[in-house]
C-alpha cells in the first residue's frame, strides 16, 4: 500500500505520478468494441470513498443506469491485496464471486503489477476487467449507453459543449483532482509546494468563473461540475488536514463553498455522498501519512445544508431533463 | 523523538500523558528559596514554537522584564538530543555556553532521563536549571519579580482575582492546552475521541463566556487570557491538521476567532509569534505523526488583522498599566 503510493508513482524530485490506467477497452452503443452496451451485462466497481468512482456513482444515478448496470462497492481499507468485497457476504461479490478486485485484474492480464484501482468496469460473462478508465468511463455512460438512459435523463455531456467541457475538466484534473493528491503524496517540500500553489491557483480561477454562472459550463450541470464536486466534496473532510492542502477550508472560500453545496443538495449529489467510506479509507489507508491511522472526528458536517443562494444565479441544473427519483 | 512521545508519556489506553516538570524551585522576591529574583542573574530559554514557553516570552514583555531576564532562543528542530542553540554563533548559548539545553538538565541532574523541556530558567552563576515548571514560572513572573516590573507594568495575576483565574486556567489546562496534545498524540482512536469531545465542550464553553466579556477574567488581561491565547494562536496553522482538532478551525468560531485576533492585535501578543518556528516546529519533529515532515503552506495568515469589534465589550486591556513600548 505503501509502497504503491510512495514507490512506483514517485518521481525522483518527490512528486505523486499517477499511473496509468491499465484497461482502456470502450463499451459502445453499436458493440463495435466487442462490448456492446446493453442491459445487465456489466458490474461497475466502486469505492465510495474514491473521487474517481464517485464521478461514475453520480453519473448512473442521473442518467437512471442503477437498473442496467449493477452496482459493487468495496471496503474502503484496502489491505495489502488491494480493494476487498468484505462489505459483502462471505466477503465475496455476490455476482462476480470474487474476493478482491485483483482478482478480475489477473484474470484479464496474469502480469498485472500495478495499483488496482476504482472505478472498474467488468464484463459478468467472462469475469474480465473491460476498463478501469475512469475519464472514459463516464464519457460513454453519458454516451454510448444513451439508448438505456431513463426518460428525462439529463444530457451531461452535450455535443455542442464538449470542446469547453473538456478544457475546463482538464484544468481541474491536473491542478485539483490529482492535484489534492500531488499534495498529499508530494515526498519532498519543493514537490508539495508546487502542487498546492497549481491547486490554489486553479480554485481562485474557478472561484471567478462559478461568481457569475451557476455551473462550469452552459446553464446546465455537466460532466465538468461532477469532476470539480467529487474533489469539492472531500476536501475539508479530508484534503484540508490530510493531504495539506490548507491554505483555506472550502467552507472559507465563498463561491466555491456555496456551489459545492448547491450540488450537495442537487439529487444525485450528496445523497452519493458515503462520509464513512471517504474518511476511513484516507485517514486508514496512508500509513506513510497518517501511521496512528487516527480518523479525525471533524469537521462538522452539518454546514452543509445551509442556503447556497445560487438559485439567483439562473440556471436550469438538469436543462430539458428532470431530477432523478429520490431514493427510498 | 518519537520514542518520547509515543513511549513513556502514553498509557495502555493510548492516551498521552505528560511528564511531570523535573525542576521546581522558586525563584523569590525574598531570596528565601535561595533564588532571588534578581536582574541579569537568570537566563529564559525558549522555544518560539511551544505554547508553554510562549506564556514567559508575553509575560516577560508585558511585564517590561527584557533588560531583567535574558532570553535564549533554541532551533525549533529537536534532534535526538533533544532541542539545541543551532540558532546562536557557532551552535552555543553566548551566555550559558551550552550546545543542549539537556547540558544544563545533566549538570543539574546527572541522572535525567526524561524529556527536556521549555520554558527552562537557568540560574547563569552555576549553569543549573533552576525551573521547567511554566505554571509557576508566569506566576512568579507576575509575582515575585514585581519590584523589577517596568513603570506601568499591568497586573497579570491580581490577588483579589487569582482564584478565578486558577479555576478557569485548570479547565484551559486539561481539555484546551493540553487537549490539543492529547488529541494529537492519542495512539488509539478512543482516547483521540475523548480529548477531542473534552476539547470542543470547553471551547464551546468559552465562547459562552467570552460573547459577553471581553477577556476571560475581569475586565483587563489576566494570566488566563494569556494561557488560552497560545494555544489558539496556534490552532489553525498546526492543531487543527496536524493534531485532528477538526470540528472547526478557530477561524469558523466567531466569538474565539474575534477575542484571538483582539489579543494578537495587542502589543505582547502577536509580536511575539513565530509562524515559521511554529509549523516548523510541529511538522519536522513528530515523525509519527507527521512522517514526510512537509510544512504545509497554509492557512491564510492576513485573517488575523481583519476587525475583531471586541472593543465594543469595554474592557481595559492593561488595566490602570499602559502598553508595552513597541518593538523597534
Amino acid at each position: 500500500m505503501a509502497g504503491a503510493q510512495f514507490g512506483k508513482e514517485t518521481s525522483a524530485r518527490g512528486e505523486w505520478v499517477r499511473q496509468a490506467n491499465r484497461f482502456t477497452r470502450r463499451i459502445t452503443a453499436d458493440g463495435s468494441s466487442g462490448f456492446p452496451a446493453e442491459r445487465g451485462r456489466y458490474r461497475l466497481v466502486v469505492s465510495l470513498a474514491c473521487p474517481w468512482a464517485h464521478r461514475a456513482v453520480i453519473v448512473r444515478r442521473l442518467l437512471g443506469l442503477e437498473e442496467v448496470l449493477s452496482l459493487a462497492v468495496v471496503d474502503p481499507i484496502r489491505d495489502e491485496r488491494g480493494w476487498r468485497f468484505t462489505l459483502d457476504p462471505d466477503g465475496r461479490d455476490p455476482v462476480l464471486g470474487i474476493e478482491y478486485l485483483a482478482q478480475a485484474y489477473h484474470r484479464t492480464d496474469p502480469e498485472f503489477e500495478g495499483r488496482v484501482t476504482v472505478p472498474s468496469i467488468v464484463d459478468t460473462q467472462t469475469g474480465e476487467v473491460v476498463t478501469n478508465d475512469y475519464p472514459n468511463i463516464t464519457v460513454d455512460l453519458n454516451t454510448e449507453w444513451h439508448a438505456l438512459h431513463r426518460p428525462g435523463a439529463p444530457e451531461l455531456y452535450p455535443a455542442e459543449l464538449r470542446a469547453e467541457i473538456d478544457e475546463v475538466s482538464e484544468g481541474i484534473f491536473h491542478d485539483v483532482n490529482n492535484g489534492v493528491y500531488r499534495c498529499g503524496f508530494a515526498t519532498t517540500q519543493l514537490a508539495y509546494e508546487e502542487a498546492f500553489t497549481a491547486l490554489f491557483a486553479r480554485l481562485d480561477q474557478l472561484t471567478e468563473r462559478l461568481s457569475t454562472r451557476r455551473y462550469l459550463v452552459g446553464d446546465t450541470i455537466t460532466e465538468a461540475d461532477i469532476r470539480l464536486f467529487t474533489t469539492l466534496v472531500r476536501f475539508d473532510a479530508v484534503y484540508h488536514g490530510h493531504f495539506k492542502t490548507n491554505r483555506h477550508k472550502l467552507a472559507e472560500l465563498p463561491v466555491l463553498w456555496a456551489y459545492a453545496r448547491d450540488l450537495y443538495t442537487t439529487p444525485g449529489f450528496g445523497d452519493t455522498v458515503d462520509w464513512d467510506h471517504i474518511k476511513r479509507h484516507y485517514y486508514v489507508t496512508h500509513d506513510n501519512i497518517n501511521p496512528t491511522r487516527i480518523v479525525p472526528l471533524g469537521p462538522d458536517l452539518t454546514h452543509w445544508y445551509e442556503p447556497h443562494g445560487r438559485e439567483a444565479l439562473g440556471g436550469r441544473p438538469f436543462g430539458n431533463g428532470t431530477a432523478p427519483a429520490s431514493h427510498a
